[in-house]
């Protein structure tokens, strides 16, 4: 019982969020970015996309959370990646690592691998086949999307956590996060946010911003997701198509009360 | 009369697009980016974007189709496209190339003519100004805006796809299809459809899409070219400006039924 | 009198931009080029975005404006922005510089101050924080947004662009111009224009395709904030969240007509 997210918990950090309205530095993909910069303002925090070596150190210290996204990698936005997060690390600032397209190529597989090595990354949060494949778990990724795991999610979220240490968060119809030792599951969301590009981009945003304002990893990640997923759910109540979806889930997240989101967040323990 | 392109047969691809769900790997600018993602997802088709070179090859052997797109090209972009336009041609997958502000700048065309000759392009499909530009017949174009052609459209691109030998579209408020024997003429679509960013780009990629389910490259790019004008012209029912026309295309590509398409599209021999 | 802006010249100025649609070529960040490029259709003009040293020098040749925005700045970026700046000056193509994020760090601001060292910028327009840091007038950037300014905006900007001798503008719940000698102010605009991501640079787009059509371009400059804050106030009529207000603005600025423009700029002489 003491171990499940409690709905007051949920609102009382998405209070915080918007009282703080903590900088979230991304190192991102040029697909979505915009995405992600609004997303970012939508649940109330301060989105900041900076790469260059002269500048990362000095922006990520005074940031509240740093965003590493893989989806359109090189070699050297890698080199930024991790000069940055090793900024992060020595000034506490967590790191929210998305591995876009783990598991399509052995590069972003490899890539993933070395940030998890050489970073002390916070959250860990990729969709079903990303994290199956980092974990070794049979995942099945096509392009950057997720084409299937073997296995139980709620195991491999808590297995690959529990290897390493670190908060693990797997998206999909339902969302787990674990750390290890708790893990929880989020079935909030709507299939259609599945459908248009961006949304998982979108989601690392929203843990980087919760993630800024919590120590507690496993729960500000699992109140994002449930933040997040609740924006799509009513989205999608306005909307029956992607692109509607997409347009209308920043001004649903921005419009969303914090005992909203407490009442509607359907988060338990597994 | 058999060498039209049959309403049966547009709606046999657009099935097959939708049944098949075709990885479309991009290496495009970073301006409509987004759109190409987002247009790749509406069609039925899958978005990828990846240019590292220690991954292209690895991606696009995967892909259905390789679009490439110079809207915001540089040197090391151009190398990255011709490593993965030498591994797609190896494997078989067919290369859309959109030769953005071709005839603007002497590096574009230029950029333009050395991918057409070191690649195996399937299909060049461009504006009038650009398709013109590089087919030296009077083609003006203005940043990246087609300033006009001189001669017949019709002419200029059946007789550029037979000197080239690949399958060559010219958009404008109608569109050409040729393979150099055989011309297409697409008159669908709405002026509005010009007057918003990354149109041509978005079409780019929904030629991929087609071109990534059928060997047949000039009824696969025609049936690609009517699809995104009919679903452009049922956005223009309901908006009456650009970015509306915009935001609705995605979900009326989304929403277009193959039987609906075969209906609207009027598509003909020349 | 004679000082003020009158609103003929206002809606003469924006009829020249559609009678003249420029070609805005702009070197930009990755995070919001899109809007950029929509904007810029938008009021009427042409966009282009290009940085590779082989064609900066004949694209902005071409241009009406040259728009320099660095919000994702890079050594590379830098470069191409001083290539593509100096020949705009030996074509006598006007630069707008948005120097996004300076004062937030040490590499912003020292590039900012290179650029306009080396260039001969024709407006710079920044947020109060980025302006007031420029100047060494106490300013706090926190991120991309403004965190204030110590004393008065119109003091601040009046002595920076005496010192300078170019266009200064400060961007905010009110705008302010000025050459040094005349300040006007801006009273348009709406508070939701400040919470969607990008608002600042489209400005910028919007100044850029204004300068392209005159030589005064403190008029240009304060018609121009005055055309893109009346689109904004129109679209907060119609949507009441920030991401209703972003897909809005474009559409209410390529709606707005030039009577209406001169009817609603609230553009006075400090």
């Amino acid at each position: 019982m003491g171990d499940a997210l409690q709905p007051n918990e949920i609102s009382r950090l998405f209070e915080k969020v918007r009282a703080n309205r903590p900088l979230v530095h991304h190192i991102t993909n040029y697909v979505t970015v915009n995405d992600c910069a609004n997303i970012t303002l939508s649940v109330g925090a301060s989105p900041v996309m900076a790469h260059s070596s002269h500048e990362v150190a000095e922006m990520v210290a005074q940031a509240g959370a740093l965003v590493l996204n893989i989806g359109t990698l090189d070699t050297r936005q890698v080199e930024r990646m991790l000069l940055a997060g090793k900024k992060a690390n020595e000034a506490g600032v967590p790191i929210v690592l998305d591995p876009v397209g783990a598991g399509a190529t052995k590069y972003r597989t490899k890539t993933s691998l070395k940030l998890l090595k050489e970073l002390d990354i916070a959250v860990l949060k990729g969709n079903g086949g990303e994290i199956a494949s980092l974990a070794g778990a049979g995942g099945q990724v096509r392009g950057v999307d997720s084409a299937g795991i073997e296995g139980k999610p709620e195991q491999i979220v808590s297995g690959y956590a529990g290897k390493l240490g670190i908060v693990v968060a797997m998206t999909g119809p339902v969302d787990f996060v674990s750390d290890g030792k708790r893990t929880l599951r989020i079935d909030n969301g709507h299939p259609l946010m599945g459908r248009f590009s961006g949304s998982g981009c979108m989601a690392a945003s929203v843990v980087g911003a919760f993630a800024a304002v919590s120590k507690d990893r496993t729960n500000a990640t699992a109140a994002a997701l449930a933040a997040f997923a609740v924006a799509g759910e009513k989205a999608a109540v306005r909307y029956t198509t992607p692109y509607g979806v997409r347009q209308a889930i920043f001004d649903e997240l921005y419009n969303l009360s914090p005992a909203e989101l407490s009442d509607r967040a359907k988060v338990r323990k597994v």
